[in-house]
């Protein structure tokens, strides 16, 4: 068994404390956020922070490095307060990964990958055509996490939109397995997944 | 294409919003969080909102209801201050998923499940046998997360504990498929997961 203590940890290269820290929370949920500018410039980031907290409201929330590279999406979120989250779609993940690459705010990428925007009712902002599962997103308020400068940005569902017939189960619950959702494994993998089975709630044994 | 609104969201029956919002975001991580109260009761819980903060310092949030099931878990983190974080294995996930049952504080669910403790090193908490990726934590804050009185709480990874030879590459990175780590589809699915591909890092195209 291999072991690290903090003080490996610390003395690790960069590189290879990003790789091993970011893979060893596990899996990582996909999505592609679109925004939109005040100035009209779309853009169009791969996060791999999306995260539940809440279904009644239904909340997200998203961790951010505010100096990293989806700054573009940021400011653009609290300009417009709208956003979508798209779940990356296997057929998808070499384009959505490009999305990573640093391009000026006035330049959209969906100009530089083969993604296509698609505009939904009268919701600002862009969706990426082919995803699945789609959100319409309204940013509510960002935490500031001291011990190292991110952020978590909370905000709420207020769109769903389902592509295909057999993803919903009668219950309400999204098989992704249906949708071909991706997960995130560390900074630069991308997984499918196939379903192991659901189980029913867990009541206590007799003690 | 179904679509759900705001107002069809918060009319919908608690069970349904719950199945369809807890998947709507995408895979989860998958882990058993081992803690140990300082009357010394040992307590094991699964989480699916273990999440990747920052690698340097290497910090991970955990997202808690603070009023559900994981309560324990809360108290014994914040009293002794260290928790173990443990990948579900594919041959866990049933005996994982029990772990969610209201067992009381003196009840330890190593003993109301085929789970077993391990000690490692002279670390305090308990670790889960037979998960091939283990983290050693110390808890440091919470955040209080006010739209829906959910807390973030913010950990350091003190010791990596990795089984495998064949889990960790060159690089750092883990690939989670060979540790037959788990993702976590909504409140009660559990998937195995292969990798599609990994890339390089992304940078602009000639614009």
């Amino acid at each position: 068994m291999k072991h690290f203590n903090l003080e490996d940890i610390e003395n690790m290269s960069n590189l290879y404390r990003l790789n091993l820290i970011n893979s060893v929370t596990g899996y990582k949920s996909a999505h592609l956020i679109g925004t939109v500018s005040s100035e009209g410039y779309e853009n169009l980031a791969v996060f791999s922070s999306v995260v539940h907290l809440g279904s009644n409201p239904a909340l997200i929330g998203i961790i951010l490095r505010p100096t990293s590279v989806p700054r573009h999406t940021h400011s653009n979120m609290k300009s417009t307060g709208l956003f979508t989250l798209n779940a990356i779609h296997k057929n998808q993940i070499e384009q959505a990964h490009h999305t990573s690459a640093k391009y000026p705010a006035t330049v959209s990428e969906f100009d530089q990958t083969d993604l296509e925007e698609e505009f939904l009712g009268d919701f600002p902002a862009p969706f990426v055509k082919g995803a699945k599962i789609r959100l319409g997103c309204r940013f509510l308020n960002a935490y500031e996490i001291k011990e190292n400068d991110t952020l978590l940005l909370v905000s709420a569902i207020e769109h769903v939109f389902i592509a295909d017939q057999d993803i919903q189960q009668q219950d309400g619950w999204l098989k992704l397995e249906n949708a071909n959702t991706v997960a995130i494994n560390g900074l630069d993998g991308y997984a499918t997944t196939s379903l192991l089975d659901r189980y029913a709630y867990a009541r206590p044994k007799k003690v």
